[in-house]
Protein backbone atom coordinates (compact mmCIF):
# COMPACT_ATOMS: atom_id res chain seq x y z
CA UNK A 1 0.00 0.00 0.00
CA UNK A 2 1.32 3.21 -0.67
CA UNK A 3 1.23 6.00 1.07
CA UNK A 4 -1.71 8.21 -0.82
CA UNK A 5 -3.97 4.94 -0.68
CA UNK A 6 -3.04 4.56 3.01
CA UNK A 7 -4.18 8.83 3.59
CA UNK A 8 -7.06 8.14 1.45
CA UNK A 9 -8.38 5.00 3.51
CA UNK A 10 -8.81 6.97 6.44
CA UNK A 11 -9.46 9.72 4.92
CA UNK A 12 -12.21 9.00 2.52
CA UNK A 13 -15.75 7.43 3.91
CA UNK A 14 -16.57 6.14 0.67
CA UNK A 15 -13.44 4.55 0.17
CA UNK A 16 -14.49 1.08 1.29
CA UNK A 17 -17.12 1.16 -2.12
CA UNK A 18 -14.63 1.55 -4.23
CA UNK A 19 -12.87 -1.42 -6.48
CA UNK A 20 -9.44 -1.65 -6.69
CA UNK A 21 -9.65 -0.71 -10.24
CA UNK A 22 -10.95 2.70 -8.78
CA UNK A 23 -8.69 3.37 -6.18
CA UNK A 24 -5.31 2.46 -8.22
CA UNK A 25 -6.74 5.08 -10.74
CA UNK A 26 -7.10 7.65 -7.89
CA UNK A 27 -3.78 6.48 -6.48
CA UNK A 28 -2.23 7.04 -10.21
CA UNK A 29 -3.21 10.39 -10.30
CA UNK A 30 -2.60 11.60 -7.14
CA UNK A 31 0.76 13.96 -5.89
CA UNK A 32 2.20 15.29 -3.20
CA UNK A 33 2.77 18.75 -3.49
CA UNK A 34 4.41 21.36 -1.53
CA UNK A 35 3.63 24.82 -1.27
CA UNK A 36 5.85 27.73 0.36
CA UNK A 37 3.89 30.30 2.12
CA UNK A 38 1.91 32.61 0.32
CA UNK A 39 2.11 30.71 -2.73
CA UNK A 40 -0.91 30.12 -4.71
CA UNK A 41 -2.46 26.62 -4.30
CA UNK A 42 -5.80 27.65 -6.63
CA UNK A 43 -6.97 30.77 -8.57
CA UNK A 44 -9.76 30.96 -10.93
CA UNK A 45 -7.67 30.15 -14.18
CA UNK A 46 -7.73 26.42 -13.24
CA UNK A 47 -8.82 23.38 -11.97
CA UNK A 48 -6.60 21.38 -10.90
CA UNK A 49 -7.99 19.05 -8.37
CA UNK A 50 -8.96 18.81 -4.88
CA UNK A 51 -6.65 19.21 -1.89
CA UNK A 52 -5.69 17.28 1.27
CA UNK A 53 -3.89 19.44 3.54
CA UNK A 54 -1.28 16.69 5.25
CA UNK A 55 0.90 19.32 7.23
CA UNK A 56 -0.03 23.40 7.12
CA UNK A 57 -2.88 25.78 6.57
CA UNK A 58 -4.59 26.69 3.65
CA UNK A 59 -6.74 29.62 3.22
CA UNK A 60 -9.82 30.54 1.01
CA UNK A 61 -10.89 34.11 -0.11
CA UNK A 62 -12.80 35.80 -2.45
CA UNK A 63 -11.18 38.25 -4.14
CA UNK A 64 -12.58 41.76 -5.62
CA UNK A 65 -11.62 43.54 -9.34
CA UNK A 66 -10.09 45.88 -7.13
CA UNK A 67 -7.94 43.73 -5.33
CA UNK A 68 -9.76 44.01 -1.91
CA UNK A 69 -9.89 39.97 0.25
CA UNK A 70 -12.07 38.70 2.53
CA UNK A 71 -11.05 35.10 4.30
CA UNK A 72 -13.46 32.76 3.86
CA UNK A 73 -12.23 29.99 6.22
CA UNK A 74 -8.86 27.87 6.40
CA UNK A 75 -8.14 24.59 6.03
CA UNK A 76 -6.05 22.32 8.63
CA UNK A 77 -4.35 19.08 8.81
CA UNK A 78 -6.69 16.21 7.66
CA UNK A 79 -9.50 18.87 6.11
CA UNK A 80 -9.91 19.00 2.34
CA UNK A 81 -10.26 21.89 -0.40
CA UNK A 82 -13.45 20.80 -2.66
CA UNK A 83 -14.02 24.48 -4.15
CA UNK A 84 -10.21 24.22 -5.70
CA UNK A 85 -12.17 21.15 -8.07
CA UNK A 86 -14.82 23.55 -8.92
CA UNK A 87 -15.44 21.41 -12.36
CA UNK A 88 -16.13 18.49 -10.27
CA UNK A 89 -19.75 20.03 -9.08
CA UNK A 90 -20.47 22.12 -11.90
CA UNK A 91 -23.62 23.72 -9.95
CA UNK A 92 -20.40 25.70 -8.37
CA UNK A 93 -20.73 29.13 -10.42
CA UNK A 94 -18.35 31.60 -8.40
CA UNK A 95 -14.38 31.62 -8.03
CA UNK A 96 -12.57 31.18 -4.87
CA UNK A 97 -9.21 31.59 -4.16
CA UNK A 98 -7.05 29.28 -2.01
CA UNK A 99 -2.99 29.93 -0.57
CA UNK A 100 -0.75 28.33 1.40
CA UNK A 101 -0.99 30.41 5.03
CA UNK A 102 2.23 28.55 6.56
CA UNK A 103 4.35 26.12 4.57
CA UNK A 104 1.98 22.98 3.12
CA UNK A 105 1.96 19.73 2.01
CA UNK A 106 -0.79 18.93 0.50
CA UNK A 107 -2.20 15.71 -1.27
CA UNK A 108 -3.80 16.41 -4.94
CA UNK A 109 -5.87 14.30 -6.48
CA UNK A 110 -6.44 15.61 -10.42
CA UNK A 111 -9.78 16.87 -10.99
CA UNK A 112 -10.73 15.01 -14.03
CA UNK A 113 -9.42 11.36 -12.13
CA UNK A 114 -11.84 12.24 -9.06
CA UNK A 115 -14.88 13.17 -11.49
CA UNK A 116 -14.44 9.99 -13.29
CA UNK A 117 -14.64 8.23 -10.18
CA UNK A 118 -17.77 9.84 -9.31
CA UNK A 119 -19.87 9.71 -12.31
CA UNK A 120 -19.14 5.76 -11.37
CA UNK A 121 -19.74 5.93 -7.75
CA UNK A 122 -22.56 7.93 -6.27
CA UNK A 123 -21.20 7.61 -2.52
CA UNK A 124 -17.77 9.68 -4.00
CA UNK A 125 -20.32 12.41 -5.67
CA UNK A 126 -22.21 12.23 -2.64
CA UNK A 127 -19.20 12.77 -0.29
CA UNK A 128 -17.80 15.99 -2.92
CA UNK A 129 -21.32 17.46 -2.75
CA UNK A 130 -21.91 17.13 1.05
CA UNK A 131 -18.08 18.19 1.95
CA UNK A 132 -19.13 21.51 -0.14
CA UNK A 133 -21.93 21.87 1.28
CA UNK A 134 -20.46 21.76 5.16
CA UNK A 135 -18.51 24.73 4.07
CA UNK A 136 -21.73 26.47 2.96
CA UNK A 137 -22.20 26.63 6.32
CA UNK A 138 -18.59 28.29 7.14
CA UNK A 139 -19.29 30.88 4.28
CA UNK A 140 -22.56 31.66 6.00
CA UNK A 141 -20.80 32.32 9.35
CA UNK A 142 -18.60 34.63 7.86
CA UNK A 143 -21.92 36.63 6.09
CA UNK A 144 -23.01 36.72 9.17
CA UNK A 145 -20.14 38.34 10.76
CA UNK A 146 -20.14 40.81 7.87
CA UNK A 147 -23.83 41.85 7.60
CA UNK A 148 -24.80 42.00 11.73
CA UNK A 149 -21.85 42.77 13.40
CA UNK A 150 -19.79 45.53 14.24
CA UNK A 151 -16.20 45.88 13.43
CA UNK A 152 -15.08 45.65 16.38
CA UNK A 153 -16.71 42.09 17.55
CA UNK A 154 -15.41 40.84 14.13
CA UNK A 155 -12.09 41.94 14.82
CA UNK A 156 -12.07 40.26 18.54
CA UNK A 157 -13.65 36.72 16.27
CA UNK A 158 -10.69 37.14 14.39
CA UNK A 159 -7.71 37.84 17.28
CA UNK A 160 -9.35 35.14 19.10
CA UNK A 161 -9.78 32.30 16.18
CA UNK A 162 -6.09 33.28 15.04
CA UNK A 163 -4.54 32.92 18.61
CA UNK A 164 -6.41 29.58 18.62
CA UNK A 165 -5.08 28.44 15.49
CA UNK A 166 -1.17 29.24 16.46
CA UNK A 167 -1.80 28.80 19.90
CA UNK A 168 -0.20 31.37 20.30
CA UNK A 169 -1.53 34.85 22.23
CA UNK A 170 0.91 37.02 20.04
CA UNK A 171 -0.58 37.37 16.31
CA UNK A 172 1.90 38.10 13.83
CA UNK A 173 0.29 40.20 11.08
CA UNK A 174 0.32 43.37 10.04
CA UNK A 175 -2.73 45.64 10.54
CA UNK A 176 -3.03 45.32 6.33
CA UNK A 177 -3.07 41.94 6.85
CA UNK A 178 -5.74 41.57 8.98
CA UNK A 179 -7.67 44.30 7.26
CA UNK A 180 -7.29 41.86 4.21
CA UNK A 181 -8.92 38.59 5.79
CA UNK A 182 -11.86 40.88 7.19
CA UNK A 183 -12.27 42.19 4.15
CA UNK A 184 -11.95 46.20 5.15
CA UNK A 185 -9.24 49.13 5.02
CA UNK A 186 -6.24 49.08 6.91
CA UNK A 187 -7.31 52.28 8.83
CA UNK A 188 -10.51 50.89 10.47
CA UNK A 189 -8.03 47.68 11.95
CA UNK A 190 -5.87 50.48 12.94
CA UNK A 191 -8.36 52.61 14.53
CA UNK A 192 -10.64 49.64 16.70
CA UNK A 193 -6.64 48.45 17.36
CA UNK A 194 -6.08 51.46 19.05
CA UNK A 195 -9.13 51.50 21.11
CA UNK A 196 -8.47 47.78 22.15
CA UNK A 197 -4.73 48.97 23.62
CA UNK A 198 -5.86 51.54 25.21
CA UNK A 199 -8.74 49.52 27.06
CA UNK A 200 -5.75 47.68 27.94
CA UNK A 201 -6.79 44.42 26.23
CA UNK A 202 -3.84 43.92 23.70
CA UNK A 203 -0.58 45.35 22.94
CA UNK A 204 0.47 46.44 19.94
CA UNK A 205 4.14 46.42 18.72
CA UNK A 206 6.16 45.54 15.41
CA UNK A 207 6.13 42.32 16.61
CA UNK A 208 2.14 41.87 16.16
CA UNK A 209 -0.72 41.99 18.33
CA UNK A 210 -0.45 40.56 21.94
CA UNK A 211 -3.24 39.43 23.53
CA UNK A 212 -3.51 40.51 27.03
CA UNK A 213 -6.87 40.34 28.60
CA UNK A 214 -8.26 37.60 26.74
CA UNK A 215 -11.63 37.67 29.32
CA UNK A 216 -12.13 41.51 28.16
CA UNK A 217 -11.55 40.24 24.53
CA UNK A 218 -14.00 37.47 24.59
CA UNK A 219 -16.68 39.76 25.97
CA UNK A 220 -16.11 42.12 23.03
CA UNK A 221 -16.62 39.41 20.44
CA UNK A 222 -19.66 37.33 22.53
CA UNK B 1 -51.92 10.50 -12.16
CA UNK B 2 -52.65 12.66 -9.43
CA UNK B 3 -51.46 16.86 -9.48
CA UNK B 4 -48.31 15.87 -7.27
CA UNK B 5 -47.26 13.22 -9.62
CA UNK B 6 -48.15 15.25 -12.44
CA UNK B 7 -45.64 17.67 -11.12
CA UNK B 8 -43.09 15.88 -9.70
CA UNK B 9 -42.68 13.66 -12.86
CA UNK B 10 -41.51 16.91 -14.69
CA UNK B 11 -39.88 18.62 -11.89
CA UNK B 12 -37.74 15.94 -10.83
CA UNK B 13 -34.55 14.96 -12.85
CA UNK B 14 -34.36 11.75 -9.93
CA UNK B 15 -38.13 10.67 -10.51
CA UNK B 16 -37.65 7.83 -13.37
CA UNK B 17 -35.06 6.23 -11.07
CA UNK B 18 -37.57 5.66 -8.19
CA UNK B 19 -39.75 2.33 -8.03
CA UNK B 20 -43.31 2.63 -7.56
CA UNK B 21 -43.61 2.62 -4.30
CA UNK B 22 -40.87 5.41 -3.79
CA UNK B 23 -42.87 7.37 -6.16
CA UNK B 24 -46.65 6.82 -4.15
CA UNK B 25 -44.77 7.66 -0.81
CA UNK B 26 -43.62 11.04 -1.95
CA UNK B 27 -46.94 11.75 -3.30
CA UNK B 28 -48.72 10.49 -0.51
CA UNK B 29 -46.42 12.79 2.22
CA UNK B 30 -46.99 15.61 -0.39
CA UNK B 31 -49.67 18.55 0.11
CA UNK B 32 -50.68 21.83 -1.53
CA UNK B 33 -49.86 24.74 0.62
CA UNK B 34 -51.06 28.23 0.25
CA UNK B 35 -48.84 31.28 1.91
CA UNK B 36 -50.46 34.78 1.99
CA UNK B 37 -48.31 37.95 1.42
CA UNK B 38 -45.55 38.15 4.05
CA UNK B 39 -46.35 34.76 5.68
CA UNK B 40 -43.21 32.68 7.15
CA UNK B 41 -42.66 29.42 5.37
CA UNK B 42 -40.10 28.18 7.79
CA UNK B 43 -38.17 30.03 10.22
CA UNK B 44 -35.04 27.72 12.19
CA UNK B 45 -37.66 25.83 14.92
CA UNK B 46 -38.66 23.56 12.49
CA UNK B 47 -37.98 21.34 9.38
CA UNK B 48 -41.56 20.76 7.80
CA UNK B 49 -40.23 20.22 4.20
CA UNK B 50 -39.22 20.93 0.75
CA UNK B 51 -41.19 23.26 -1.13
CA UNK B 52 -41.62 23.57 -4.85
CA UNK B 53 -43.11 26.99 -5.92
CA UNK B 54 -46.47 26.62 -7.61
CA UNK B 55 -46.88 30.10 -8.30
CA UNK B 56 -46.13 33.30 -6.53
CA UNK B 57 -42.56 34.36 -5.03
CA UNK B 58 -40.50 33.01 -1.78
CA UNK B 59 -38.17 34.89 -0.22
CA UNK B 60 -34.82 33.37 1.66
CA UNK B 61 -33.24 36.11 4.11
CA UNK B 62 -30.70 35.66 7.44
CA UNK B 63 -31.79 37.72 10.25
CA UNK B 64 -29.86 38.81 13.32
CA UNK B 65 -30.62 38.39 17.01
CA UNK B 66 -31.52 42.11 17.06
CA UNK B 67 -34.10 41.67 13.87
CA UNK B 68 -31.86 42.71 10.71
CA UNK B 69 -32.53 40.78 7.75
CA UNK B 70 -30.65 40.13 4.31
CA UNK B 71 -31.87 38.66 1.53
CA UNK B 72 -30.26 35.98 0.36
CA UNK B 73 -32.28 34.77 -3.02
CA UNK B 74 -35.47 34.65 -3.96
CA UNK B 75 -37.25 31.28 -5.28
CA UNK B 76 -39.91 31.94 -8.62
CA UNK B 77 -42.12 29.14 -9.94
CA UNK B 78 -40.44 26.11 -10.78
CA UNK B 79 -37.81 26.65 -8.26
CA UNK B 80 -37.13 24.29 -5.65
CA UNK B 81 -36.57 25.59 -1.41
CA UNK B 82 -34.24 22.97 0.06
CA UNK B 83 -32.83 25.54 2.65
CA UNK B 84 -35.87 24.71 4.92
CA UNK B 85 -35.34 21.20 4.64
CA UNK B 86 -32.35 21.66 6.37
CA UNK B 87 -32.79 18.35 8.44
CA UNK B 88 -32.51 16.35 5.22
CA UNK B 89 -29.00 17.68 4.59
CA UNK B 90 -27.49 17.36 7.87
CA UNK B 91 -24.11 19.23 6.69
CA UNK B 92 -26.27 22.50 7.03
CA UNK B 93 -26.07 23.90 9.86
CA UNK B 94 -27.13 27.62 9.75
CA UNK B 95 -30.34 29.08 9.56
CA UNK B 96 -32.53 30.82 6.71
CA UNK B 97 -35.91 32.15 7.09
CA UNK B 98 -38.26 32.06 4.18
CA UNK B 99 -41.52 34.18 3.61
CA UNK B 100 -43.88 34.26 0.85
CA UNK B 101 -43.17 37.89 -0.70
CA UNK B 102 -46.57 37.62 -2.69
CA UNK B 103 -49.37 35.15 -2.06
CA UNK B 104 -48.36 32.03 -3.18
CA UNK B 105 -48.75 28.21 -3.23
CA UNK B 106 -46.77 25.90 -3.22
CA UNK B 107 -46.25 21.98 -3.05
CA UNK B 108 -44.90 20.52 0.04
CA UNK B 109 -43.01 17.24 0.85
CA UNK B 110 -42.72 15.98 4.09
CA UNK B 111 -38.71 16.44 4.95
CA UNK B 112 -39.10 12.97 6.91
CA UNK B 113 -40.48 11.32 3.57
CA UNK B 114 -37.68 12.91 1.57
CA UNK B 115 -35.01 12.05 3.92
CA UNK B 116 -36.22 8.26 3.48
CA UNK B 117 -35.94 8.40 -0.23
CA UNK B 118 -32.78 10.38 -0.59
CA UNK B 119 -31.21 7.56 1.93
CA UNK B 120 -32.60 5.11 -0.25
CA UNK B 121 -32.53 6.27 -3.62
CA UNK B 122 -28.90 7.97 -4.46
CA UNK B 123 -30.00 9.83 -7.24
CA UNK B 124 -32.21 11.91 -5.05
CA UNK B 125 -29.44 12.42 -2.09
CA UNK B 126 -27.78 14.29 -4.91
CA UNK B 127 -30.10 16.05 -6.80
CA UNK B 128 -31.12 17.39 -3.52
CA UNK B 129 -27.03 18.31 -2.40
CA UNK B 130 -26.57 19.58 -5.78
CA UNK B 131 -28.95 22.04 -5.80
CA UNK B 132 -28.10 23.13 -2.33
CA UNK B 133 -24.78 23.67 -3.50
CA UNK B 134 -26.13 25.35 -6.15
CA UNK B 135 -27.67 28.37 -4.08
CA UNK B 136 -24.30 28.64 -2.82
CA UNK B 137 -23.21 30.36 -5.92
CA UNK B 138 -26.12 32.71 -5.12
CA UNK B 139 -25.55 33.53 -1.49
CA UNK B 140 -21.46 33.95 -2.97
CA UNK B 141 -23.03 36.83 -5.20
CA UNK B 142 -24.67 38.67 -2.18
CA UNK B 143 -21.37 37.87 -0.04
CA UNK B 144 -19.58 39.49 -2.90
CA UNK B 145 -22.23 42.51 -3.40
CA UNK B 146 -21.70 43.15 0.52
CA UNK B 147 -17.72 43.07 0.92
CA UNK B 148 -16.91 44.44 -2.31
CA UNK B 149 -19.47 46.77 -3.31
CA UNK B 150 -21.14 50.07 -2.50
CA UNK B 151 -23.92 50.83 -1.51
CA UNK B 152 -25.36 52.38 -4.33
CA UNK B 153 -24.05 49.73 -6.64
CA UNK B 154 -25.97 47.18 -4.54
CA UNK B 155 -28.83 49.80 -4.66
CA UNK B 156 -28.93 50.09 -8.54
CA UNK B 157 -28.16 46.00 -9.02
CA UNK B 158 -31.53 45.53 -6.32
CA UNK B 159 -33.55 47.90 -8.05
CA UNK B 160 -33.37 46.28 -11.42
CA UNK B 161 -33.60 43.09 -9.76
CA UNK B 162 -36.93 43.61 -8.21
CA UNK B 163 -37.93 45.60 -11.54
CA UNK B 164 -36.99 42.79 -13.81
CA UNK B 165 -38.73 40.00 -11.39
CA UNK B 166 -42.06 42.49 -11.45
CA UNK B 167 -41.87 43.92 -14.87
CA UNK B 168 -42.53 46.86 -13.79
CA UNK B 169 -40.95 50.15 -13.92
CA UNK B 170 -41.93 51.11 -10.36
CA UNK B 171 -40.77 49.41 -7.20
CA UNK B 172 -43.15 49.17 -4.59
CA UNK B 173 -41.49 49.07 -1.07
CA UNK B 174 -40.46 51.25 0.91
CA UNK B 175 -37.22 52.68 1.80
CA UNK B 176 -37.50 50.29 4.94
CA UNK B 177 -38.41 47.48 3.34
CA UNK B 178 -35.47 47.90 0.74
CA UNK B 179 -32.97 48.58 3.59
CA UNK B 180 -34.27 45.26 5.01
CA UNK B 181 -33.51 43.37 1.28
CA UNK B 182 -29.99 45.14 1.70
CA UNK B 183 -29.25 44.40 5.05
CA UNK B 184 -29.00 48.11 6.03
CA UNK B 185 -30.11 50.97 7.83
CA UNK B 186 -33.52 53.16 5.87
CA UNK B 187 -31.15 56.17 6.74
CA UNK B 188 -28.62 54.89 4.20
CA UNK B 189 -31.20 53.88 1.23
CA UNK B 190 -33.18 57.10 1.53
CA UNK B 191 -29.97 59.32 1.15
CA UNK B 192 -29.12 57.24 -1.55
CA UNK B 193 -32.70 57.41 -3.19
CA UNK B 194 -32.05 61.04 -2.85
CA UNK B 195 -29.21 61.26 -5.09
CA UNK B 196 -30.44 58.77 -7.71
CA UNK B 197 -33.38 61.47 -7.93
CA UNK B 198 -31.59 63.94 -7.45
CA UNK B 199 -29.52 62.72 -10.87
CA UNK B 200 -32.66 62.15 -12.75
CA UNK B 201 -32.60 58.29 -12.39
CA UNK B 202 -35.35 57.31 -10.04
CA UNK B 203 -38.57 59.49 -8.97
CA UNK B 204 -39.60 58.47 -5.65
CA UNK B 205 -43.15 59.08 -4.32
CA UNK B 206 -45.74 57.78 -2.11
CA UNK B 207 -46.94 55.13 -4.63
CA UNK B 208 -42.96 53.69 -4.95
CA UNK B 209 -39.33 54.34 -6.70
CA UNK B 210 -40.27 54.58 -10.63
CA UNK B 211 -37.42 54.21 -12.44
CA UNK B 212 -36.76 56.59 -15.22
CA UNK B 213 -33.06 56.71 -16.75
CA UNK B 214 -32.86 52.66 -17.14
CA UNK B 215 -29.40 53.57 -18.51
CA UNK B 216 -27.63 55.51 -15.89
CA UNK B 217 -29.05 52.79 -13.10
CA UNK B 218 -27.82 50.41 -15.44
CA UNK B 219 -24.34 52.26 -15.44
CA UNK B 220 -23.95 52.32 -11.50
CA UNK B 221 -24.73 48.81 -11.40
CA UNK B 222 -22.44 47.74 -13.63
Amino acid sequence: MNEFEKAYETFFPFWEELNDTDRNFLCRNSSLVHFEKAQMVHDNSGCAGLFIVKTGRLRLYMLSEDGKEITLYRLLPGEICMLSASCVLESITFDVFVEAEIPSECYMIAASAFSEVSARVPAARIYALETAVGRFSDVMWIMQQVVFMSMDKRLALFLLEDAGINENMTIVMTHEQIARHLGTAREVVSRMLKRFAGDGIVEVSRKGIKILDMKKLRNIAQ
